[in-house]
């Protein structure tokens, strides 16, 4: 049976990258080495690096004086190696999900921090609105898209002062204006590639204004300095992000990736919508193009295992809600097709007609 | 053409590794999925983790008391964690390598840092001997095989303060008195998988006692306490860590390996010491049996250029020595096999016989 992976991450990638790398895999290039076992000082392994380099500046359009880098630990490493670089006295953050809410804690080791604004009191079941950006900060950090409870900010905002991003979750799913961040960082797994190497997007010249001495390898400077090889780089999910990049360019860039989401978003909340087992988790305009968070109405409640049974042997993945929501959470990365989200909707059409 | 490959790493994996990655990536043990898109708390990703550590933990025969963690970033996040986590007044490093020296300047943001003893002045062609480890010390760091110099400590030393060692590159390739240590640290790119995870083995009872407050990932009870899941782990690095260590498994163990990597390392080095053209460039009683290196002998010296073309087109790949030491390097981990080993010495033999 066909399998619709809603995952909400490491999640659904192209199959003709997950293709692609499995060739490389066993076979690097022609060059009857695996992918696995070459050297990332060699020449074959060099252009994969540039090419991922420049493939996410031409997407994003990245201006001139940023750099991009690759490392490895995770988007929750740059929870802390954000604030050891760039927090001087006081930074601010919005939370808005749990994934914010952890980025704010790490940084409280390395300086003041302020929440600017929170709706951890509706559980995170919208964004945080109208609230003001005190001009004194060092840098405001957001999280565009809160994997978690669904909520998703699409749009560049104003900041008074330095703007951070996690854009984990939704980055290449539409256009930027980069020019407006001065940091954007986001774990591969969901968009990009597999588990095990961060994209972070940094304007050059505010590094090295914090005043603490970094260890090497925390030091943004001594990657944008080496062209992330310093140190030997997690090279096979480097290789996977590339293949992605060239996918997402062929397709037609972040332009098209903006209209799919849009237009696998608004299907699947139009059913959620319609249907009278189920509805969404959070407010209209606040909902996440990415993950789709829905529970059953009280009503229909005890029928939540039975829904989850009913669609998993339909071929539906991952669709079961994160714990902090409960329910179900459909995340629509850039791969997933309208075929997956169609099935999914006909699967919670067919379930409303036998109750 | 065969290719042998004696790459210092990333570097030579076990063919039915390679293939059975590959094959996962295509489809993750029969779901339809790819192990790439799987998530990590997925039913069956957590057999992978676990299987991985109790390998880990059979393979070194890791006594109770002891915690195995997979984390990403590389062995040169390591250099900085570990002082990080154990270092409370003054610690202490063999300074036997690039490595080890890194390793050291990484430690000197968080305490003292006496260098215990040190064969720099060498050029690092020899391991530092009878040094005396000062007991006041809060560890003592060696890096157990220097991959760029090609120097090894293949035992296990006494220490009359807590051991700490980086085994990145002979991990795996012998018997560990692991009980002698308080903690072991390995890049996996050498003898274990592909770049992007690295392997801990900590004492549990040593950990937390460092005077400083640490961000969360830095932690390393962190990882001791989430069994390597507090965020997204790298799923295929450690999927492919999981494979290797079953082959070094049913290989016949570390024991085995150890046998293989003495008759590769013999075999080679006899070679080298019998060949008018090569000499070996550190002390006999130090050579590396993963990391070989020799250069041509002074009235050679300008064949160099011809040997490294000559071995190339014979298949040998990554023989090609560190800038540091010049000449030629052959690395030999655990996968590489006597038929390589030969196909090197047969080279040898055949460019010595044209001059």
């Amino acid at each position: 049976m066909k399998k619709y992976n809603f995952n909400a991450g490491p999640s659904m990638l192209p199959r003709e990258v997950i293709e692609n790398t499995a060739k490389q895999i066993l076979d690097f290039n022609g060059s009857g080495l695996s992918l696995m076992e070459i050297s990332h000082r060699a020449k074959d392994f060099q252009p994969v690096v540039d090419e991922a380099e420049a493939l996410v500046k031409e997407l994003l359009n990245v201006p001139e004086g940023y750099s991009v880098i690759f490392l490895g630990g995770g988007a929750s490493l740059q929870f802390m190696q954000i604030p050891a670089n760039f927090l001087i006295k006081k930074a601010g953050y919005v939370n808005s999900g749990t994934w914010a809410k952890k980025a704010m804690k790490e940084a409280k080791l390395f300086g003041e921090v302020v929440e600017v604004a929170s709706s951890a009191d509706d559980n995170y079941t919208h964004l945080p609105h109208n609230y003001e950006i005190p001009a004194d900060l060092d840098y405001l950090h957001i999280c565009t898209n809160n994997t978690i409870f669904g909520t998703e900010l699409r749009e560049d905002i104003d900041a008074p002062v330095r703007l951070i991003a996690d854009m984990s979750s939704d980055i290449l799913s539409r256009p930027v204006d980069v020019s407006k961040y001065d940091a954007i960082y986001a774990g591969a797994q969901k968009n990009m590639s597999m588990a095990g190497v961060t994209v972070i997007i940094v304007k050059d010249d505010v590094l090295g204004k914090a005043p603490r001495e970094l260890p090497t390898m925390l030091d943004y400077r001594t990657h944008v300095e080496k062209g992330s090889m310093f140190n030997t780089p997690p090279v096979v999910p480097i290789y996977t992000l590339m293949e992605t990049l060239r996918w997402v360019k062929a397709q037609g860039g972040v332009k098209e990736m903006d209209r799919r989401a849009h237009e696998r978003a608004e299907a699947l909340y139009a059913e959620i919508d319609r249907n009278k087992l189920f509805r969404g988790t959070v407010a209209k305009e606040d909902r996440s193009l990415m993950n789709i968070c829905f529970v059953m109405n009280d009503e229909f409640k005890d029928l939540e295992k039975s829904f989850l049974d009913f669609a998993t042997e339909r071929g539906m993945v991952g669709i079961k809600g994160h714990r902090s929501v409960g329910g179900f959470r459909a995340s629509c990365y850039n791969a997933m097709t309208m075929e997956g989200v169609n099935a999914l909707i006909q699967t919670m059409k067919d379930f409303e007609a036998q109750h």
